[in-house]
Protein backbone atom coordinates (compact mmCIF):
# COMPACT_ATOMS: atom_id res chain seq x y z
CA UNK A 1 0.00 0.00 0.00
CA UNK A 2 2.33 2.70 1.11
CA UNK A 3 4.96 1.47 -1.50
CA UNK A 4 2.61 2.43 -4.07
CA UNK A 5 1.46 5.74 -2.62
CA UNK A 6 5.16 6.41 -2.97
CA UNK A 7 5.43 5.45 -6.51
CA UNK A 8 3.01 7.49 -7.44
CA UNK A 9 4.28 10.40 -5.73
CA UNK A 10 7.96 9.80 -7.27
CA UNK A 11 6.30 9.91 -10.57
CA UNK A 12 4.38 12.86 -10.51
CA UNK A 13 8.10 14.72 -9.22
CA UNK A 14 10.05 13.05 -12.09
CA UNK A 15 7.32 14.66 -14.14
CA UNK A 16 7.39 17.86 -13.02
CA UNK A 17 11.17 18.01 -13.09
CA UNK A 18 11.04 17.32 -17.03
CA UNK A 19 8.89 20.46 -17.08
CA UNK A 20 11.25 22.48 -14.52
CA UNK A 21 14.06 20.65 -17.10
CA UNK A 22 12.32 22.02 -20.58
CA UNK A 23 11.90 25.86 -19.11
CA UNK A 24 15.03 25.86 -18.09
CA UNK A 25 16.69 24.61 -21.58
CA UNK A 26 14.16 27.39 -23.00
CA UNK A 27 15.82 30.21 -21.68
CA UNK A 28 19.80 28.30 -21.96
CA UNK A 29 20.21 28.02 -18.13
CA UNK A 30 22.43 25.68 -17.18
CA UNK A 31 20.99 24.62 -13.21
CA UNK A 32 23.18 22.59 -10.70
CA UNK A 33 21.60 20.82 -7.71
CA UNK A 34 24.16 21.20 -5.01
CA UNK A 35 24.01 18.72 -1.89
CA UNK A 36 26.01 17.86 0.86
CA UNK A 37 25.74 17.24 4.71
CA UNK A 38 24.89 20.25 7.00
CA UNK A 39 28.07 22.72 7.03
CA UNK A 40 29.91 21.18 4.50
CA UNK A 41 29.80 24.21 2.71
CA UNK A 42 27.31 24.29 -0.10
CA UNK A 43 26.97 28.24 0.53
CA UNK A 44 30.68 28.83 0.55
CA UNK A 45 31.32 27.29 -2.94
CA UNK A 46 28.10 28.88 -5.04
CA UNK A 47 29.70 32.15 -3.12
CA UNK A 48 33.10 31.36 -4.17
CA UNK A 49 32.37 30.51 -7.27
CA UNK A 50 30.14 33.91 -7.91
CA UNK A 51 33.57 35.88 -6.89
CA UNK A 52 35.23 33.85 -9.87
CA UNK A 53 32.62 34.04 -12.88
CA UNK A 54 34.19 35.46 -15.55
CA UNK A 55 32.52 38.95 -16.66
CA UNK A 56 28.93 38.42 -18.48
CA UNK A 57 27.95 34.95 -16.80
CA UNK A 58 25.64 36.02 -14.91
CA UNK A 59 23.90 33.34 -11.90
CA UNK A 60 20.88 33.40 -9.74
CA UNK A 61 20.28 30.75 -6.54
CA UNK A 62 17.52 28.86 -5.60
CA UNK A 63 18.13 28.55 -1.18
CA UNK A 64 16.88 25.22 0.26
CA UNK A 65 16.40 25.21 4.33
CA UNK A 66 14.17 23.55 6.73
CA UNK A 67 13.72 26.88 8.47
CA UNK A 68 15.43 30.54 8.59
CA UNK A 69 16.79 32.13 5.22
CA UNK A 70 19.98 32.57 6.48
CA UNK A 71 22.13 31.81 3.63
CA UNK A 72 19.98 33.65 1.39
CA UNK A 73 20.26 36.89 3.27
CA UNK A 74 23.93 36.19 2.74
CA UNK A 75 23.26 35.33 -0.96
CA UNK A 76 21.26 38.44 -1.59
CA UNK A 77 24.31 40.74 -0.61
CA UNK A 78 26.05 40.04 -3.25
CA UNK A 79 23.59 41.65 -5.48
CA UNK A 80 22.96 38.28 -6.65
CA UNK A 81 19.49 37.23 -7.68
CA UNK A 82 18.17 34.25 -4.69
CA UNK A 83 14.95 32.82 -3.86
CA UNK A 84 14.23 31.32 -0.83
CA UNK A 85 12.21 27.55 -0.12
CA UNK A 86 11.72 26.92 3.44
CA UNK A 87 10.56 22.75 3.63
CA UNK A 88 8.33 23.50 6.81
CA UNK A 89 10.75 20.39 8.11
CA UNK A 90 10.76 18.39 5.02
CA UNK A 91 14.02 17.35 4.38
CA UNK A 92 14.65 17.75 0.66
CA UNK A 93 13.68 19.63 -2.28
CA UNK A 94 11.72 18.36 -4.74
CA UNK A 95 10.65 19.33 -8.36
CA UNK A 96 7.17 21.36 -7.18
CA UNK A 97 8.99 23.41 -5.20
CA UNK A 98 11.60 23.98 -7.64
CA UNK A 99 8.90 24.61 -10.18
CA UNK A 100 7.46 27.54 -7.70
CA UNK A 101 11.02 28.68 -7.46
CA UNK A 102 11.65 29.45 -10.65
CA UNK A 103 8.38 31.76 -11.48
CA UNK A 104 10.68 34.39 -8.70
CA UNK A 105 14.07 34.33 -10.97
CA UNK A 106 14.83 36.54 -13.91
CA UNK A 107 15.96 33.33 -16.22
CA UNK A 108 16.23 35.22 -19.13
CA UNK A 109 19.35 37.49 -17.47
CA UNK A 110 20.49 33.99 -16.42
CA UNK A 111 23.62 31.56 -17.71
CA UNK A 112 24.10 29.42 -14.44
CA UNK A 113 21.43 28.71 -11.67
CA UNK A 114 22.85 26.61 -8.11
CA UNK A 115 20.44 25.05 -6.44
CA UNK A 116 21.23 24.55 -2.79
CA UNK A 117 19.22 21.41 -1.51
CA UNK A 118 18.79 20.73 2.04
CA UNK A 119 21.59 19.79 4.14
CA UNK A 120 21.49 16.14 3.85
CA UNK A 121 23.58 13.23 2.53
CA UNK A 122 20.36 10.77 2.26
CA UNK A 123 16.94 12.11 0.76
CA UNK A 124 17.74 14.81 -1.50
CA UNK A 125 19.49 11.96 -3.97
CA UNK A 126 15.91 10.19 -4.33
CA UNK A 127 14.31 13.61 -6.01
CA UNK A 128 14.80 14.83 -9.71
CA UNK A 129 14.40 18.58 -9.78
CA UNK A 130 15.30 19.04 -13.34
CA UNK A 131 18.87 20.25 -12.68
CA UNK A 132 21.25 19.60 -15.35
CA UNK A 133 24.27 18.74 -12.91
CA UNK A 134 23.99 16.65 -9.67
CA UNK A 135 27.14 17.83 -7.32
CA UNK A 136 27.86 16.75 -3.94
CA UNK A 137 30.08 18.51 -1.71
CA UNK A 138 31.79 16.32 1.09
CA UNK A 139 34.32 18.11 3.57
CA UNK A 140 37.39 17.12 5.46
CA UNK A 141 36.03 16.89 8.83
CA UNK A 142 33.64 14.65 7.94
CA UNK A 143 35.93 11.69 6.98
CA UNK A 144 37.26 9.82 4.14
CA UNK A 145 34.84 7.05 4.82
CA UNK A 146 31.45 9.02 3.55
CA UNK A 147 31.48 7.30 0.03
CA UNK A 148 31.29 3.99 1.49
CA UNK A 149 28.39 4.88 4.16
CA UNK A 150 26.00 6.94 1.82
CA UNK A 151 26.86 5.31 -1.18
CA UNK A 152 23.66 6.65 -2.88
CA UNK A 153 24.32 10.16 -2.93
CA UNK A 154 27.73 9.65 -4.24
CA UNK A 155 26.56 7.62 -6.86
CA UNK A 156 24.44 10.41 -8.44
CA UNK A 157 27.16 12.85 -8.44
CA UNK A 158 28.40 14.04 -11.90
CA UNK A 159 31.43 15.88 -9.48
CA UNK A 160 32.06 15.54 -6.14
CA UNK A 161 33.55 18.77 -4.04
CA UNK A 162 35.90 17.93 -1.27
CA UNK A 163 36.16 21.31 0.29
CA UNK A 164 37.99 22.57 3.58
CA UNK A 165 41.13 20.94 1.80
CA UNK A 166 43.27 23.40 3.91
CA UNK A 167 42.81 21.20 6.91
CA UNK A 168 43.56 17.77 5.47
CA UNK A 169 46.67 17.32 7.24
CA UNK A 170 45.51 18.46 10.30
CA UNK A 171 42.89 15.86 10.08
CA UNK A 172 44.49 13.13 8.70
CA UNK A 173 42.38 12.46 5.90
CA UNK A 174 43.17 9.85 3.60
CA UNK A 175 42.57 10.77 -0.17
CA UNK A 176 43.22 7.32 -1.60
CA UNK A 177 40.58 5.82 0.74
CA UNK A 178 37.95 8.54 -0.25
CA UNK A 179 38.65 8.44 -3.81
CA UNK A 180 38.42 4.18 -3.65
CA UNK A 181 35.15 4.47 -1.78
CA UNK A 182 34.09 7.04 -4.43
CA UNK A 183 34.84 4.73 -7.25
CA UNK A 184 33.19 1.59 -6.00
CA UNK A 185 30.04 3.58 -6.83
CA UNK A 186 30.97 6.42 -9.15
CA UNK A 187 33.66 5.52 -11.88
CA UNK A 188 33.83 8.74 -13.35
CA UNK A 189 32.87 12.03 -11.54
CA UNK A 190 35.65 14.15 -10.84
CA UNK A 191 36.70 15.30 -7.40
CA UNK A 192 37.94 19.00 -6.70
CA UNK A 193 39.90 19.32 -3.83
CA UNK A 194 39.48 22.36 -2.79
CA UNK A 195 39.06 25.54 0.08
CA UNK A 196 36.51 27.86 0.07
CA UNK A 197 38.16 29.95 2.52
CA UNK A 198 41.66 29.75 1.43
CA UNK A 199 40.99 29.94 -2.44
CA UNK A 200 43.20 27.07 -3.07
CA UNK A 201 41.88 24.74 -6.05
CA UNK A 202 38.92 26.91 -6.69
CA UNK A 203 40.22 27.19 -10.15
CA UNK A 204 39.90 23.87 -11.18
CA UNK A 205 36.70 23.41 -9.65
CA UNK A 206 35.35 26.64 -12.08
CA UNK A 207 36.81 25.64 -15.34
CA UNK A 208 34.93 22.37 -15.08
CA UNK A 209 32.02 24.23 -14.35
CA UNK A 210 32.80 26.83 -17.54
CA UNK A 211 33.43 23.99 -19.82
CA UNK A 212 29.83 22.60 -18.95
CA UNK A 213 28.37 25.78 -19.58
CA UNK A 214 29.71 26.11 -22.59
CA UNK A 215 29.38 22.51 -23.82
CA UNK A 216 25.21 22.96 -23.28
CA UNK A 217 25.29 26.22 -24.87
CA UNK A 218 26.97 24.66 -27.75
CA UNK A 219 24.27 22.10 -28.03
CA UNK A 220 21.62 24.25 -27.32
CA UNK A 221 22.82 26.17 -30.59
CA UNK A 222 23.09 22.96 -32.23
CA UNK A 223 19.88 21.66 -31.78
CA UNK A 224 18.33 25.09 -32.38
CA UNK B 1 -3.77 10.06 1.23
CA UNK B 2 -0.56 10.40 1.68
CA UNK B 3 -0.66 12.08 4.93
CA UNK B 4 -3.15 9.35 6.04
CA UNK B 5 -0.96 6.47 5.36
CA UNK B 6 2.24 8.19 7.07
CA UNK B 7 0.17 8.36 9.90
CA UNK B 8 -0.70 5.02 10.25
CA UNK B 9 2.69 4.15 9.97
CA UNK B 10 3.99 6.60 12.77
CA UNK B 11 1.69 5.41 15.24
CA UNK B 12 2.71 1.68 14.57
CA UNK B 13 6.08 3.51 15.14
CA UNK B 14 5.60 4.86 18.40
CA UNK B 15 3.62 1.10 19.50
CA UNK B 16 6.56 -0.65 18.70
CA UNK B 17 9.04 2.21 20.82
CA UNK B 18 6.75 1.80 23.72
CA UNK B 19 6.94 -2.10 23.88
CA UNK B 20 11.19 -1.48 23.72
CA UNK B 21 11.41 1.05 26.32
CA UNK B 22 9.47 -1.56 28.48
CA UNK B 23 11.81 -4.39 26.97
CA UNK B 24 14.90 -1.59 28.37
CA UNK B 25 13.34 -0.42 31.48
CA UNK B 26 12.68 -4.67 32.46
CA UNK B 27 16.34 -5.21 31.96
CA UNK B 28 17.62 -2.11 33.75
CA UNK B 29 19.21 -0.62 30.77
CA UNK B 30 19.80 3.10 29.32
CA UNK B 31 19.15 3.74 26.39
CA UNK B 32 20.77 6.60 24.53
CA UNK B 33 19.40 7.70 20.58
CA UNK B 34 22.90 9.02 19.35
CA UNK B 35 21.79 11.74 16.23
CA UNK B 36 24.24 13.69 14.21
CA UNK B 37 25.35 14.99 10.84
CA UNK B 38 27.37 12.57 8.76
CA UNK B 39 30.86 13.00 10.32
CA UNK B 40 30.22 14.99 13.18
CA UNK B 41 31.65 12.34 15.69
CA UNK B 42 28.91 9.94 17.06
CA UNK B 43 30.79 6.81 16.58
CA UNK B 44 33.90 8.98 18.44
CA UNK B 45 31.81 9.53 21.45
CA UNK B 46 30.50 6.42 22.16
CA UNK B 47 34.34 5.33 22.03
CA UNK B 48 35.51 8.46 24.22
CA UNK B 49 32.77 7.63 26.61
CA UNK B 50 33.93 3.67 26.58
CA UNK B 51 37.38 4.45 27.25
CA UNK B 52 36.08 6.57 30.57
CA UNK B 53 33.24 4.39 31.96
CA UNK B 54 33.81 3.11 35.71
CA UNK B 55 34.88 -0.21 35.99
CA UNK B 56 31.65 -2.32 36.16
CA UNK B 57 29.82 -0.64 34.17
CA UNK B 58 28.94 -2.30 30.39
CA UNK B 59 27.62 -1.18 27.97
CA UNK B 60 26.63 -2.45 24.01
CA UNK B 61 26.29 -0.41 20.79
CA UNK B 62 23.54 -0.97 17.47
CA UNK B 63 24.70 1.17 14.90
CA UNK B 64 23.16 2.07 11.93
CA UNK B 65 24.18 2.74 8.66
CA UNK B 66 22.85 2.98 5.21
CA UNK B 67 25.61 0.83 4.09
CA UNK B 68 28.87 -0.92 5.31
CA UNK B 69 29.75 -1.95 9.07
CA UNK B 70 32.82 0.04 9.14
CA UNK B 71 31.79 1.82 12.44
CA UNK B 72 30.49 -1.81 13.92
CA UNK B 73 33.69 -3.19 13.70
CA UNK B 74 35.46 -0.58 15.22
CA UNK B 75 33.52 -0.95 18.35
CA UNK B 76 33.71 -4.97 18.03
CA UNK B 77 37.63 -4.36 18.23
CA UNK B 78 37.21 -2.69 21.64
CA UNK B 79 35.26 -5.85 22.51
CA UNK B 80 31.74 -4.09 22.87
CA UNK B 81 28.69 -6.18 22.40
CA UNK B 82 27.16 -4.44 19.21
CA UNK B 83 25.04 -5.42 16.97
CA UNK B 84 24.23 -3.18 13.29
CA UNK B 85 21.44 -2.45 11.41
CA UNK B 86 22.21 -1.60 7.58
CA UNK B 87 19.17 0.25 6.81
CA UNK B 88 19.79 -0.35 2.79
CA UNK B 89 19.20 3.55 1.93
CA UNK B 90 16.30 4.56 4.95
CA UNK B 91 17.57 7.51 6.62
CA UNK B 92 16.80 7.02 9.68
CA UNK B 93 16.36 4.18 12.47
CA UNK B 94 12.76 3.38 13.33
CA UNK B 95 11.54 0.90 16.58
CA UNK B 96 11.09 -2.20 14.72
CA UNK B 97 14.66 -1.99 13.88
CA UNK B 98 15.72 -1.69 17.33
CA UNK B 99 13.34 -4.51 18.42
CA UNK B 100 15.70 -6.60 15.97
CA UNK B 101 18.66 -5.47 16.93
CA UNK B 102 17.46 -6.00 20.62
CA UNK B 103 17.67 -9.72 20.07
CA UNK B 104 20.77 -9.78 19.18
CA UNK B 105 22.15 -8.11 22.36
CA UNK B 106 22.85 -9.65 26.03
CA UNK B 107 20.85 -6.47 27.63
CA UNK B 108 20.82 -8.98 30.89
CA UNK B 109 24.93 -7.87 31.52
CA UNK B 110 24.01 -4.38 29.80
CA UNK B 111 23.75 -1.39 32.08
CA UNK B 112 24.13 1.43 28.78
CA UNK B 113 23.27 1.28 25.45
CA UNK B 114 23.76 3.66 22.48
CA UNK B 115 21.81 3.76 19.40
CA UNK B 116 24.03 5.44 16.74
CA UNK B 117 21.45 6.59 14.08
CA UNK B 118 21.82 7.08 10.78
CA UNK B 119 23.58 10.41 9.83
CA UNK B 120 21.20 12.98 9.16
CA UNK B 121 20.00 16.17 11.41
CA UNK B 122 16.84 15.96 9.80
CA UNK B 123 14.80 12.34 9.73
CA UNK B 124 15.62 10.75 12.63
CA UNK B 125 14.11 13.46 14.90
CA UNK B 126 10.71 12.06 13.63
CA UNK B 127 11.03 8.46 14.85
CA UNK B 128 10.97 7.33 18.56
CA UNK B 129 12.79 4.20 19.12
CA UNK B 130 12.17 3.83 22.57
CA UNK B 131 15.09 5.44 23.92
CA UNK B 132 15.28 7.49 27.20
CA UNK B 133 17.54 9.94 25.97
CA UNK B 134 18.25 11.51 22.91
CA UNK B 135 21.29 13.34 22.22
CA UNK B 136 22.73 15.66 18.96
CA UNK B 137 25.82 15.68 18.40
CA UNK B 138 27.05 18.89 16.71
CA UNK B 139 30.70 19.61 15.49
CA UNK B 140 32.42 23.11 15.43
CA UNK B 141 33.18 22.66 11.36
CA UNK B 142 29.53 21.91 10.88
CA UNK B 143 29.20 25.89 11.66
CA UNK B 144 27.29 27.79 14.52
CA UNK B 145 23.83 28.60 12.86
CA UNK B 146 23.23 24.56 12.72
CA UNK B 147 20.35 25.10 15.40
CA UNK B 148 18.49 27.75 13.37
CA UNK B 149 18.89 25.81 10.47
CA UNK B 150 17.88 22.42 11.65
CA UNK B 151 15.78 23.22 14.65
CA UNK B 152 14.13 20.17 15.06
CA UNK B 153 16.77 17.74 15.47
CA UNK B 154 17.49 20.39 18.35
CA UNK B 155 14.58 20.37 20.01
CA UNK B 156 14.56 16.71 20.31
CA UNK B 157 18.17 16.85 22.30
CA UNK B 158 18.94 15.93 25.78
CA UNK B 159 21.77 17.16 25.66
CA UNK B 160 24.15 18.81 22.87
CA UNK B 161 27.74 17.66 22.19
CA UNK B 162 29.61 20.26 20.35
CA UNK B 163 32.60 17.97 19.27
CA UNK B 164 35.84 19.18 17.47
CA UNK B 165 36.07 22.00 20.20
CA UNK B 166 39.48 22.07 19.68
CA UNK B 167 38.96 23.61 16.26
CA UNK B 168 37.13 26.42 17.54
CA UNK B 169 39.46 28.68 17.80
CA UNK B 170 40.66 27.81 14.12
CA UNK B 171 37.28 27.60 12.68
CA UNK B 172 36.18 30.93 14.56
CA UNK B 173 33.27 29.16 15.85
CA UNK B 174 30.83 31.91 17.54
CA UNK B 175 29.72 29.97 20.77
CA UNK B 176 26.92 32.48 21.85
CA UNK B 177 25.21 32.52 18.40
CA UNK B 178 24.94 28.63 18.30
CA UNK B 179 23.85 29.06 21.89
CA UNK B 180 21.58 31.60 21.19
CA UNK B 181 20.03 29.99 18.58
CA UNK B 182 19.75 26.35 20.48
CA UNK B 183 17.61 27.99 23.41
CA UNK B 184 14.83 29.64 20.54
CA UNK B 185 13.61 26.02 20.33
CA UNK B 186 15.15 23.95 23.59
CA UNK B 187 15.64 25.73 26.74
CA UNK B 188 16.73 23.55 29.23
CA UNK B 189 19.30 20.80 27.03
CA UNK B 190 22.68 21.57 28.74
CA UNK B 191 25.57 21.90 26.17
CA UNK B 192 29.07 19.91 26.13
CA UNK B 193 31.63 21.42 24.08
CA UNK B 194 34.39 18.50 23.97
CA UNK B 195 36.45 17.03 21.28
CA UNK B 196 36.90 13.27 21.17
CA UNK B 197 40.01 13.53 19.74
CA UNK B 198 42.13 15.61 22.14
CA UNK B 199 39.81 14.32 25.26
CA UNK B 200 39.16 17.68 26.22
CA UNK B 201 35.65 18.15 27.90
CA UNK B 202 34.99 14.72 27.87
CA UNK B 203 34.88 14.21 31.80
CA UNK B 204 31.84 17.33 31.97
CA UNK B 205 29.69 14.64 29.33
CA UNK B 206 30.60 11.60 31.09
CA UNK B 207 29.60 13.04 34.85
CA UNK B 208 25.95 14.12 33.47
CA UNK B 209 25.77 10.84 31.76
CA UNK B 210 26.29 8.90 34.88
CA UNK B 211 24.27 10.88 36.84
CA UNK B 212 21.49 9.87 34.30
CA UNK B 213 22.12 6.39 34.66
CA UNK B 214 22.40 6.41 38.49
CA UNK B 215 18.91 8.37 38.93
CA UNK B 216 17.44 5.90 36.25
CA UNK B 217 18.67 2.75 38.69
CA UNK B 218 17.18 4.54 41.79
CA UNK B 219 13.86 5.37 39.93
CA UNK B 220 13.68 1.33 39.00
CA UNK B 221 14.71 0.38 42.05
CA UNK B 222 11.71 3.00 43.74
CA UNK B 223 9.06 1.95 41.43
CA UNK B 224 9.77 -2.18 41.90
Amino acid sequence: MRLKVEKQILSANDAVAMQNRARLDATQVLAINVMASPGAGKTSLILATADRLPHGIRMAVIEGDLASRIDADLIATRGIPVTQINTGGTCHLDAPMIRAALDQLPLENVHLLFIENVGNLVCPAEFELGAHLAIVVASTPEGHDKPYKYPGMFARADAVILNKADLLDVLGFDMAYFERGLRMVNPAAPIFALSCRTGQGVEDWLAWLLRRLNHDEDSTAASA
